[in-house]
């Protein structure tokens, strides 16, 4: 863990709404970190429905597969969470210790095994040390509900500078219900760190058909559009879990994609993800500034995302910007680079508010010292119209700075 | 330009032998540097075959337009490249400018201005002042055949820290004939440096067809096998000429790609082709290691050298290996985020000789000491086995160091 937390760091919590129907608890089991919490377990109210999206991988991990295989049941109790070992690359062994740590959550709660969803993040290639949960799983069940959001958020931390946490709440037949959620850490982080995960809760109820459209629905413009180094871990997951506890308080279940109340939903489930990927993107290591790169006047969405990611994975153009330099002939590069339609003597780009190029030239009106003040700026925001067509996207990254390297390119410990 | 020698630079360069019906003359142009050549002019025989590949940029400069729309016409009698510009994302006044430089080359030398070739390398986005080509081409034109394969390829040098030559001889007929070929920097180099130039010149008589196969086939293989950053420049441009001179020493032309001495005069171009493009990634911005990446056992070979791109572009794997760590855990990372088919409980991985991984799990065997003598060398093997098929490629690229991020990072000048 770095001692140093982020400059991008948020500067203050929101208070976390209670959300009926999941109670945390944390423990300090010693996979791999000395004092401090590394193990969470969630439970959920029985009844709740969830839904999933993993990592691309071809290599996933290990609670990926069996995260992956549970979905289908439809059916969830139960969430075991640890940092320190991601249970990645570990071949039999990595399926034997996610058997052994769902038993053992099972057997302590009195839930089936298939209800108990899994998530390790940390150390890639070493066996991960299941056995330690039989001695903290006693802990965690007596003490089920003590822990907090921002408690759960740090327990499921790595070399993330610091817990992240988002809520909403909206009103759904003229009740209150809540979205909350926790993530932590983006990139293949420090050595051997992987993992970006994140779990969000609401207590409205939600079919899980319903529940998994949303899910899906939110993920490419959230976590699917932020990238600190082009690099996807083995184990990414993002779990959603609906209580459906707010049908005590009187809203009805959503059990349909055309229910009138999905508009509201899906705002605010986007608004937390795309919040929680922000906090992810700010915590990226190295990062000192954070940068939206907007593609606009592209053939279509698609290829305006895949020119904004090849913009915001370039070296070239993440030096640059640490470098506070508006160096838009390097963002031309990506562009071209990206593969996509595009054609170079329509091709605009601002920095900020300030236009450095248009038609395919040096903007006449540029101004250095102006684009100067700009990149001088925490929060940049880079944007590129490609004159082609209605195509428009938005990705999210951090500048790449020498301190990514220092990280990185560190002996592994 | 770096005043640093990269510590991977060649120690010694070949003798480069006489190349009949090519002659080099080098000027200062003044273009950006000072006190230094900036101008190559290169002409060659009547009659002289030439074959070209280029940018797969959507965003092409505009010299790279120039010389895709003359190869076309298959004849050829002069080449001028400058460094210090790239004439690139320079719009209108970029086509105007290579006009005129054809204009300024064909006058002085009494040609056709489509059998002018150009190229250019350096900052992007700031017009290319031509008109100082005038200032020199009388100086260039009397002084033909003064300059050295080396004075030619210290002239296109932006901030490559060794110039880059290789040549080649075989027997065809009885005589020897001869390959010789320069290059210049490899990745998008220092503040808006761009461009991976090379030029390889055979007294060969080979039909432009023929020629423009066999520079098209030894391409991926080469050029297009390396990768110091993933960035791709506006200006990448390759260009092949067959001055014909050996024919008036019995050596018949090579008109079919069924002719029997294809085979030897292939395997000689791509040897001249892995050279150079090998010099380019050893000069790579900051590069401390030059690294093989070597994917086997993948599906088929195009699947192997996507596999091997994602390896040796991902910024984990090469700040590993910057800190000389045999950091499998990655390795499996960028096999899996590749996208293409792979198992992880197959994967076998290597360091040098050293197996770290097998199986999907650790090696059992596995030696970190031994693994750390291989990450110590200036040379490393990474050797990933997928154990699918018999697909197999290899790239090479160089490390991530802090300097890499220094150079581009900096401020632009």
């Amino acid at each position: 863990m770095s001692t140093t937390v982020s400059p991008l760091a948020p500067t203050s919590y929101p208070d976390m709404p209670e959300l009926k129907g999941v109670k945390f608890a944390t423990a300090e089991a010693g996979i791999k970190y000395e004092g401090r919490t590394d193990v969470l377990l969630a439970t959920v109210a029985e009844g709740t429905s969830v839904a999933g999206v993993f990592t691309r991988s071809k290599c996933p991990s290990a609670p990926v597969d069996w995260c992956r295989s549970r979905l289908a049941g439809g059916t969830v109790r139960a969430l075991l969470v640890n940092s320190g070992n991601a249970n990645a690359f570990t071949g039999r062994k990595g399926m034997a210790a996610v058997k052994l740590s769902a038993e053992i959550v099972a057997g302590a709660l009195d839930v089936a095994e298939e209800d108990v969803f899994l998530a390790s993040t940390g150390v890639i290639g070493e066996p991960l040390p299941a056995e330690k949960f039989s001695v903290v799983v006693e802990g965690l069940k007596t003490s089920q509900g003590k822990a907090t959001w921002l408690d759960a958020a740090s327990a499921i931390m790595t070399t993330d500078t610091y817990p992240k946490v988002a809520t909403a709440s909206v009103d759904l037949d003229g009740k209150t219900i809540v979205i909350n959620g926790i993530a932590k850490g983006a990139g293949m982080i420090a050595p051997d760190m992987a993992t970006m995960l994140s779990f969000i809760f609401t207590d409205a109820a939600i079919a899980p058909d319903v529940l998994q459209a949303l899910l899906s629905d939110e993920t490419p413009g959230s976590f699917n559009a932020i990238t600190v180094d082009s690099d996807t871990s083995t184990s990414d997951t993002v779990l959603l879990f609906a209580t459906g506890a707010a049908t005590d308080s009187g809203v009805d279940p959503v059990t349909s994609l055309d229910d009138p109340r999905i508009g509201i939903l899906r705002t605010a489930l986007g608004d937390v993800m795309l919040d929680l990927s922000h906090q992810i993107v700010k915590d990226g290591e190295g990062a000192r500034k954070f940068v939206e790169v907007r593609v606009e006047g592209a053939k279509n969405e698609a290829s305006a995302k895949k020119i904004a990611l090849a913009i915001a994975n370039s070296p070239l153009v993440k030096t640059a910007i640490a470098g506070e330099d508006a160096n838009w002939g390097r963002v031309v590069m990506a562009v071209g680079k990206a593969g996509e339609p595009a054609d170079r003597d329509r091709l605009a780009i601002w920095f900020g508010d300030i236009r450095v190029a248009v038609e395919g030239e040096r903007d006449p009106d540029y101004s250095e010292e102006a684009a100067s003040e700009v990149m001088k700026c925490e929060e940049i925001l880079l944007r590129v119209d490609l004159g082609l067509g209605e195509g428009a996207a938005s990705v999210w990254t951090c500048d790449l700075t020498k301190e990514y390297v220092a990280i990185n390119g560190d002996y592994r410990s």
